[in-house]
């Protein structure tokens, strides 16, 4: 992801543009042949980025002094074909055009990168079908789920977001070709004609006009990005929190060198979960930045357009590298099953109070059952009882549940309900939208 | 939209949940018929919502105590119904499936109003296909553009919008329905039965799994508002410009009462602009939030959820209200098409500085021609004089562009490109994907 | 918090400017002694909000028809008085300074509010100088702390913002007067004696000039709030955390009603803290709000001061439910002081390595005691042994750390360094700034 | 403020709390003096950062390579040293500590170029203080002001970003030491010792307590600053809508290469506007990510403090960058007192509307002038006349203001109110706080 927003590839990719709007000129009989001889061998190494950017500061944008530097450069090759370097175009529609096809990039590795994530959480999410462990909400222990169950969660919702992504790629991968005001006037009839061989040049969509200021496609970039952090961000808590020391369930891969402390040596600390979480909370605030710079003003804007121009490649490179930890973190993910067991005794049978509850209620309903239990926890918890040792000494409760069924109860894999035909579903219906 | 997310109406939409659930788990043989019975008539008229909210401080949510108040009215109709309210269910499932139906007839109203802003920009775009003004970049006057070329440029970024929410709807309209920790597990081996014919109940698609903490899909209710929002700003700021005293070439629909001023009688202010442009810098904040708050732990989370509560509620308001004020703007928009004529002229033809240069082009190419009339634009202004006047000074300008020519040149109409194929592309392709 | 920015109240204090406006305006010989008596005696209750603000939706502002409706009642009772209500103010006046007045109503509240959980945090600081449990760096256990450090911690940032909530409330608490475009023209050469006059009876500060768009103070009570919920977020995730299932060393009050859960019987949920987290989620977006609103243009802006309505008055809810959901939880806090211990001890002296590492440095440099410990760290997890033992099989360091000078190392006393002197210091310094 | 921020002085800064840490430790009589020979000739150009960084990426943080590679720098010095380098600090306590050091060069460079900021705002509202333009309103024209204080505004405003920015600098500029878990348990007895020496030599603050995870100062900077780039957005838009081609009263500066366009030859662009309006929407998300940070976990936090080592800079870069770009803007800015006039001419005497109004209130009452001047504008704007004329034709108005008084009420510089003196407080204010 770095490699695509680097400056080298910006420049190759304003390049494209300008060597296909050559190509696309010849096409519709504006520019000569050597039109495109003049470009077609100039390369992003030939620009000295920093002069440029230098420039760009003074000029209120990059493409003006790249176009400067290629129409000099177009000279020493065909001064008669240099004088159509950029033609009918404005600074806009190569910067534009160019962060298209940085994008088209991105979103391929994107996708590339969900794939892979999804195959190691499907992995885990049948391997943990049935591995035991407690199900928290509020930081609390609830009832069991399995590891599966929490894997298949993780799943569906990385799914969801390829199939976002996809249809974001369909709006996003599309020609910008205005001219000044987005009326192709330079080329009078001829801008429908240039703009479509342009296009199928770069391989892009032509749209049904030039979208300047119209800048939805491009922010939904960074919202549907912004989604994604979300999402890894909730699993690296879950995963940070499974690993704290009062839990040790589950752990980040071991590796030489990695979550190590200066000071405290027997430290292994969630350096994937501490790199995703900080995206997490980078992200939001861009993507705040990259709605609020959509208020572009008539045919070009003023600011709007320069707040994107660091924003979306930072949103990019957050996410990207976020994807990228939690697929090692995935990939790699220790589980403890012994502690997972260990840890669903802790309450004493507490753990199980919404199974007995069930269980009551079909004889005296949710709410009684509930208050029953309620209170029986309570004396468990004052006399340091198990549970079940409590449920027995109320005679309701005894006479209901009999020992033996009551043991039933105090097993997880008693109570996790439909955790596996979830887990089923969720990995039997990968790829199916929406 | 105020209404969809009153008290009463959040209230009635747990009630249908809690009323669904009763015949499902009667169908599923879990439930006596009297489970329906017992809550079938309440009404949210019978709660008192203060009082919930007080208790729902306490008690960490408002199902907690709605669901304790429910279980009363219906212990009044049927004792032994009452004794499977909210079976199964956990308080997230009440207020999610609740939302999830509030947020069902809010896309179903916006995609109703999207519908009418359409009209009216197809309207106003048809009809100002060739009313000139001056495309304005930077603030600054550039070339000549159409008035239909703005509206369809609107129009294009609102009908995407469109398209995005219903692919959103798609993803949002799911029941929740997972108990204490997503595994149905109070409802033994029935979960995936009574789910089924719950969510048929409710009209509501049933989820591959429970999705208490993967808020993807409620955050992109968020998102795809907040780039609606954005689009919306856009159009206003465009609007109140062009409203400007100096400017005075479209106007907000007059009316009694409307845009004046405490003290300065001759005012008429761009009051559904600056509503607008309100909501414009007030959601992108909020969907940060939505984004931040997608990190949910475990099974249930802690504090995330809670921030969703009021925030998204907000969201929909206030991109409802800017719809809602677009579309009073732009059906009412008063256009001065001879002051618009006039503002063309204000530069004393510097306006077409680029269509001269194009000209010029043609014979010097695209740099030489540009460097001929930066110069010849630069005496214009000193000496005060008309561009077409300075042109004529220059032997090589001319010489190229007689006077004839020359005049051709300084006519909006002959200078905005492509602008009407724009204008008709946009329009004749509305409802097309993406 | 909620009775300061009720509808009501912003109307008293609308009506306060008002009056006190009339009073100054007498007192300059501009108006009559009736001006006082014709809106004296209005009260906020005689005007019904609700059509207000229906009325505000078309004039763009609450002032103008607040004014019109004051002014009608007024000419009720002196119709020659009734001439001068509002006389030389502009909407926006009237608005602004009855929010300062609000916000010097919310700065005095939360300073007591601060007051109240800096006594709460003290005693808990002092009380706990030496109960011991384990420090946590990036959610595991590094090496022992006191409770009374962390509680100190929490203290030292409160002590700061109550210093710069005061600076704030210097810089806010200033009258706006400004008329139409912040010139007071129409009070020709009396407007700093109007302004004078006016800001004493309403006891604010007089500015250097009108700051209708300059939006920095106000802006500023939210950037500090913000910093003030982070704090509480803080304090709060803590909390949440000590009181997770598996280390239960700290626990939020307890009542009845409090944290149940509709399902899980014997759930106690942390319910303060979940409100908290939630405003800690929500503030940041609404902050960032607030800054983006500051680009307000010219003499009055355009969405800018509208954006500020809703989200200023939502900061100081949030803040300060926080702040009250803060207090109630620290005041009340439970501290299990022997699940502190027993977690010191669920590492087998792990949390005891730096402590080892330390002394071993005398002899060995920093560099090698870290290996040596680290390599001991490794086979005690390795050999599910103590670390204590785990040395002791390492010759060099059972040589240099003899078993009684070992025993030493692995107790927590002798391992919390300056924590008491650090308590003592920010206990003592309460009060001094910054 | 890039070079503040570059990696290369950050590793400086580290360097710096090294060295002075052993010296530090030698006062203590822990190290002995080799400890500071083995450290004192290390440089930042001796470290590779880009290595450095990649094991950061491992290792969770920059400081673990960093205290590595220079523990092996002196070991080439003095192996004994060597041993004590780093001694008793944690990762966090030298990032932190260089961070405050770069935070002090940043401030004070911020202290000094708004220093200049004030002093051409200083200069540029004495210089207009007569000089008379359109106020505006909802980007209408109001009332006449003077352009004297409309920067007399701008200069109030960045005044108080001054008091705030060095009374957040008394807050920050503040040592981090405290070890592993904030108690610096590693140096015994000496603490506090140790870090007193450490704080003198840094020339920086001793804090009552460590502040690992009380991250109030620091997130104080992005707030304020943030407080800061509003006020420079705020006067980027008003100069920015002055420019505009159809209101032209003021400009940026004129310079070769700036502000041109790729295709319009005659356009000159606001660059700096552009530049510092994309900082105004860039910085407010960044400020919302420093609080959302905020909530860093126990001794030291997961995610939070990684989350602020990119934004902080970011912020401080943005804000310097859009207050470098004011100074230039401001400091050159071209005024166009003919335009300004001529502009105060638009409306045909509507903009005195309100000085009338003023004037004959004081015969008919505020509401009945409203209405009367009201009326007199509709007319005048239907029958294109001037007000004056309008008022003329009204026997109530003609017999109130005989001509000769009507005339005085169409100059501006009878309706300017108090405009001189406010600019004159402001100016001769300059420095007191707050």
């Amino acid at each position: 992801m770095r490699a695509i927003f680097s400056d080298a590839y910006l420049l190759e990719c304003m390049l494209r543009f300008e060597l296909s709007l050559a190509r696309a000129l010849g096409k519709a009989g504006i520019a000569p042949p050597s039109a495109v001889t003049a470009v077609q061998n100039a390369r992003a190494g030939q620009f000295n980025f920093e002069e440029l950017a230098a420039q760009a500061k003074l000029a209120g944008n990059l493409a003006i002094p790249f176009v400067k530097a290629l129409t000099s450069l177009a000279e020493n090759v065909d001064r008669e074909g240099a004088k159509f370097v950029h033609w009918g175009a404005t600074s806009q529609d190569v910067q534009d055009t160019a962060l298209v096809l940085q994008l088209r990039d991105a979103l391929a590795q994107f996708d590339s990168d969900l794939s892979k994530l999804c195959d190691a959480l499907a992995r885990l999410a049948e391997k943990h079908a049935t591995t035991y462990l407690a199900g928290r909400t509020w930081l609390q222990q609830g009832s069991p789920v399995t590891f599966g169950l929490k894997a298949a969660g993780w799943l569906s919702a990385i799914e969801r977001h390829r199939a976002r992504l996809a249809a974001t790629a369909k709006r996003v991968e599309v020609l910008q070709f205005g001219g000044s005001v987005g009326t192709l006037a330079a080329l009078g009839p001829l801008g429908p004609e240039v703009s479509r061989a342009l296009a199928d040049d770069l391989k892009l969509r032509v749209p049904d006009m030039p979208w300047h200021t119209q800048r939805d496609a491009i922010a939904e970039v960074g919202t549907n990005l912004g989604l994604l952090t979300g999402t890894l961000a909730k699993i690296a808590r879950d995963v940070s929190l499974l690993m704290q020391t009062e839990v040790g369930e589950a752990f980040e891969p071991a590796e030489p060198g990695r979550g190590g402390s200066s000071i405290m040596p027997h430290k292994r600390n969630p350096v994937e979960s501490a790199a995703i979480l900080a995206a997490g909370l980078r992200v939001p605030g861009l993507v705040s930045t990259m709605l609020a710079a959509m208020v572009q003003e008539h045919e070009r804007g003023l600011g709007g357009w320069h707040a994107e121009w660091e924003t979306l490649p930072e949103i990019c490179l957050l996410a990207s590298g976020a994807l990228r930890h939690t697929i090692t973190m995935i990939a790699g993910l220790e589980i403890d099953k012994d502690r997972m067991r260990r840890n669903l005794e802790l309450t004493h049978g507490l753990i199980f109070a919404e199974a007995v509850s069930a269980a009551l209620a079909q004889h005296l309903g949710r709410a009684a059952a509930h208050e029953l239990v309620e209170a029986a926890s309570l004396r468990a918890i004052q006399k340091k009882q198990h549970l079940r040792a409590a449920l027995l000494e109320d005679p309701q409760a005894a006479r209901l549940l009999p020992a033996g069924k009551l043991d039933q109860l105090f097993r997880p894999e008693n109570y996790v309900g439909s955790a596996g035909q979830f887990v089923e579903q969720v990995i039997s219906r990968r790829g199916s939208k929406p």
